[in-house]
């Protein structure tokens, strides 16, 4: 029989992602709405460890609904890697009285928490947070569709030169072993071509496309390039090698990097927040651990974080195939 | 038999909304993918009726993805609520040549696109584009991504100004009949209460819920309020009526109105306006008539408009619940 | 002999304005620099009364340059206005070894503070920010720049759906007494006509140009009103009237309202507050008092707070021709 | 005696900024206003040599004013480089009965210009656009303040995530010689350095100022570096670089690139672009030429081409003194 819950952990780690702020925001509501307390934990796994805690109520968490980022911060710890620092968690959460604990985070969170849970026989509920959508059994992970409209403003941007000065520019998106961000907003540019990981003749198709496009007239061109692309060349190299096919181009690059992971969230993503944070709290009051709090078919859905974890990432062929024919 | 399809007809209905020019350019290029001519109908039925046609190529719809509003332009069309109306409108189709239309709007526009396939036994495909997602059998609409996150950051604004003075502000946002856009908003942006048309003790409850804020010692506070919300007053007589109970509130008005509208799509917009516009040109080449393509769990999904037009809005009960719970 | 500064006070009061946290954060930048102490009054005035203060450190303004609002807040003190409430008030600062306050708002503030600052001889040094521009002797305002570009936003967003409907727009903007908000949003928006406050023959004007507009064949406007523009009539009467004029307009009307003194500064705002941040303290330690800090030709500049609340706007006439000849 | 003014031509050359469209439009619009001509030439001075033309009227400049980028394009012309590339332009203009040319652009905009006029007797008028604001004789050139604002909201998404894992960012700006994007958009977003062309000793004083800031608490740290910096070391050989004077930093590099010449201009430089633009129109009728149209003061001035192509940046020491104070 499961130990009746009366104070709840909440911590934030590995990469950040928008929507984390409103997550949390939400766990802390929904613990004040059930009357249990809540427990903040600083920077991830490895403030767990040092016990960095601080009690949060639901005027904590005022105004931080829309700040990208993280409040709780995160790091990627080592030592909570070691059997040693994970016993040094579990006695820190056993002296603060706190009964079980909600992780935010993605695979690798996970996986520690998997970890930890079946150490200490703990309850663990986890919500899944990346820009990347890399995680099994939800539809959708927090931060996904932020970055999605930061890549795709970025890209409107960059189009204005492109167009104005008939340029090919390629530009690198954030993605090493999904394509989705890449496809997507591919396809929310305008872009001509896209290059995903999960895709191995990528290259090949995109001198085609920009063959293609060039006897058709088109004379500006985007071609968007998941860092994780397969041809093992990085962007710049890809510029020189499409260069060398044909130097009539007037390539430019540019690698979007971090600001994709930051930003104020999207309705979608703080209204996803805050069903996946009392999603969560309920899980764990009915007594549910190792599990991951997702959204499949627009419904709050319980998953093994095993199950979320493991999975293989495939490409969306009804998207790729939209993207084809709309890049006509 | 269903007659070989060659020439397509295009347009837009109704409200604008965020989306339609990314719908009108993924019928065109899916179109040209296929081998089609495609023709852009100039606003509406109206430009049906007097045959205010062009032809559309892939190049036509370049940098039109993202952008707000309708490049083919709309309006409402009396005339073609007539039976004269509607004749002039087949006529000039079939001088045209063109064999199917695809109709991008709401209910209005289903419903004359309904009326006139029966009557003329021509191919009508509609393709769902409305703020207020008020549509049966797709989950989405084009354009409530979008406006979502500008009502999102429009009050994300006036909190600014609400917490600097301590003040209560009552936001209206678009909504005759359905609260999707303010029960999604109105938990994006942290209100306080939200007041929808499909319940009736809307006031009752944000009565209680101010005098809880008030008491928990929140200085201030959001009230989303849909324009459709049922109380009888109008939002001004609403804010009057609360000082009325207590004169201590400091409470200003905001109607966001028309930018609501409008403005560059987001990702999310873009990408269900390229699926849809391909499936509306691939269920046309299928002889399908009197169907919308909608979106449903994820996938490209077919209706008969009836049955989009027919439906009532029912509030979201989850939604409310999550918004309930967060609120706190 | 001015007394040696050791402790400096902050205070916001007035309307807020984008750009306040970081003149607050300047300020106390600027004291840390000098090695003062800075000392953050809350709520205004009227926490000058009530000694709501707070010791503030360079690091205390962390993450607060991008905020839109004041985290000092502010209110309008009725008692501040009265012998007592003053007196109070001074007491206060002498006991918290307040030497000097920096009073960050617009024209109520500087008065406030001018007469604060006779009757006990105490050292103020103000500094300008209102989204209106309207204090004399320094060129820009904090706030107003941002403003400017929420109005073209919005304004932006709503010319979508004017294109789409071949609508007239009637679109209010802030501004009691002064035109440059209108002004300058409605040459940034390509408004056809701007009503403003500094001019009565507004709506003689309006008409001519509508008339001319749609000799030449332009199907939708846009209509920029100052809110305190003079022609007697509110904005949806204003409406009315043209609508009586000629029936063929089908006009909307849009009030922007309260998201205009709201959002994340932008850069020109930023860096503005930065300097006059800097000069205040420095103006401070310089024994000067009853002055205001602001930007002339790009320069920090000191005018006397009495300079700066008499001025009567008057409306900038180039700018003014500048709208006539590219709304053509 | 210069001959009467009856066509003037327009066009934009160089690497594209965000006002060029609406300077266009103001162009085209005072020349609609005074009775004039107005002739579009495409893809600048290469387009002038290959009479790519357009009859541009109030009508065609609709809905141009909000766009990044160009739509008249931009290249850069080798052959005008040559005489016999400058002579066909000459006999283009001639043919087309055009009398006079503004030229919109930066530095090599003008030198081309100056040229061309010399050699022919031909008016020339230039309006500085160019994001780096590195023309002399004009207070701001078009587009710098959009970018501006650009790098600042980057930075901020940015910051989220220095924030949360408490980082080091460096960040690489646009600014080959001068460092007016790196100093203001590093005092606008809180930036603890800057590195600017302008100065040597950059990188000592960062190495300085980052033990500062690690003495004082401070977590994470944002170093904006403009590309021009004179280190000598690329942005991420500076990276490798502080890493091995202090190995607990983790740090990451993030180049913003293209992004920064697009987007939609903000208000200040659609304002700056018609005032410019109008200017542009009366200088050509009163006869001037070989002139830029500036800003200077908030007033519209005119310069000699010559002096502002031949200025030598300098950097703004009271800015660099702000930025010094408010990163303390």
């Amino acid at each position: 029989m499961s130990k009746k819950i009366t104070k709840i952990g909440v911590l934030t780690s590995g990469g950040d992602a928008p929507g984390m702020n409103a997550a949390i925001r939400a766990v802390v509501r929904a613990c004040s709405y059930y009357h249990l307390e809540c427990v903040g934990v600083y920077r991830g796994y490895q403030g767990l460890i040092e016990g960095d805690f601080e009690k949060l109520d639901a005027r904590s968490v005022r105004n931080v609904i829309n700040r990208g980022g993280t409040f709780l911060k995160s790091t990627r710890s080592l030592e909570f890697k070691t059997k040693e620092g994970r016993k040094k968690a579990h006695d820190q959460l056993s002296e603060a009285g706190v009964d079980a604990l909600v992780v935010i985070g993605g695979d690798g969170t996970f996986t520690g928490g998997v970890f930890f849970s079946d150490e200490f026989n703990f309850p663990i509920v986890g919500i899944p947070a990346t820009i990347d959508n890399d995680i099994h059994g939800t539809d959708y992970t927090l931060g996904y569709d932020t970055a999605l409209n930061t890549v795709v403003e970025a890209i409107d941007k960059i189009r204005d030169t492109a167009s104005s000065h008939n340029r090919l520019f390629l530009v690198e998106v954030m993605g090493r072993d999904a394509g989705d961000i890449a496809l997507n907003s591919g396809i929310g540019a305008g872009a001509e071509e896209i290059l995903i990981p999960e895709e191995s003749a990528g290259v090949e198709r995109m001198l085609e496309s920009l063959k293609k496009s060039k006897a058709s007239g088109k004379t500006s061109s985007i071609i968007v390039v998941a860092e994780g692309e397969r041809s093992g060349k990085n962007i710049f190299q890809l510029a020189d090698f499409i260069h060398e096919q044909d130097e009539s181009y007037d390539i430019r690059v540019s690698v979007l990097g971090h600001i994709q992971r930051g930003g104020s969230p999207s309705c979608f993503d703080r209204v996803l927040a805050s069903k996946l944070g009392v999603g969560a709290v309920e899980a764990v009051i009915d007594g549910k651990t190792k599990v991951m709090i997702g959204i499949h078919h627009q419904n709050v859905v319980t998953v093994p974080l095993e199950t979320a974890i493991k999975g293989e990432a495939k490409v969306d062929k009804e998207l790729r195939r939209v993207a084809d024919i709309t890049s006509v």
